[in-house]
């Protein structure tokens, strides 16, 4: 791979300090019915891994979209995660915005190469995550999903 | 207004230190053209007002789209702005996320009614912008976007 299978955001991740607060405060601002907030990295399909050891931490989320894109608000819960290490360090904001790859491997790949790490992976039942740490070179975080 | 009259996100901005830079970075990792880098609130339609008075910070700007949203990539010159302060308190990352009004000084009222306040607005030869500090209920600022 020598460019991203993709350049289409599927995605953007907001962390928040109270899932349920924002939620409400989203439905009102734009007139949307209120997300459900769920768990998130909470069952056997987590595999949570971060900075290269496995972790337990978790998050409540609420999806929902605006136009053509879907938002995550995301309240972390436990530690250690990259979603728990943004809030500490820089408060409530965008963490992330997320793109669909077909090779999970190869994307992490070529933005390894380029010298954007992976920082946290993981799965759900249907897919698996990776956040890249491209702020020095593209002013965020990655977040790459692949469907099965 | 009781909403906001729209719900469609048309453009993601990101506060970089150095827009040539991250505009190389952005097409070489999505394989897309380099997007040219522009002067922004760099001319007599700019009348750039922040948090209350009139300020002749400026920026340098990039603009591609990702699939169905544009990026704004937003290097600060000078001070003082929202950009300038962003950069300066949080580093590089997501500044906002903008959708388009209708009804600029309706929706403005209608934020501010909830808490939501204006802190930076301004024009350019087309149209005008505002930024919303809402990061305490969204965990972002929101701008508005209208157009003459």
């Amino acid at each position: 791979m020598d460019k991203l299978d993709t350049d289409v955001i599927v995605q953007i991740g907001i962390i928040v300090k109270d899932a349920e607060k924002s939620a409400a405060h989203y439905a009102e601002v734009f007139g949307i019915p209120k997300p459900q907030v769920v768990a998130i990295a909470a069952d056997s399909f987590a595999r949570t891994d971060y900075r290269g050891k496995p972790s337990d931490a978790k998050g409540k989320a609420a999806f929902f979209d605006l136009g053509p894109v879907q938002m995550e608000l995301i309240e972390p819960v436990g530690a250690p995660s990259t979603w728990e290490e943004y809030l500490r360090t820089k408060g409530e904001g965008i963490h992330h915005i997320a793109f669909r790859t077909g090779d999970m491997a190869g994307a992490r790949q070529f933005l390894q190469s380029k010298g954007m790490e992976t920082i946290q992976s993981g799965g759900w039942d249907g897919g698996q995550y990776a956040y890249v740490e491209c702020t020095p070179q593209l002013g965020t975080i990655l977040e790459l999903l692949h469907f099965d």
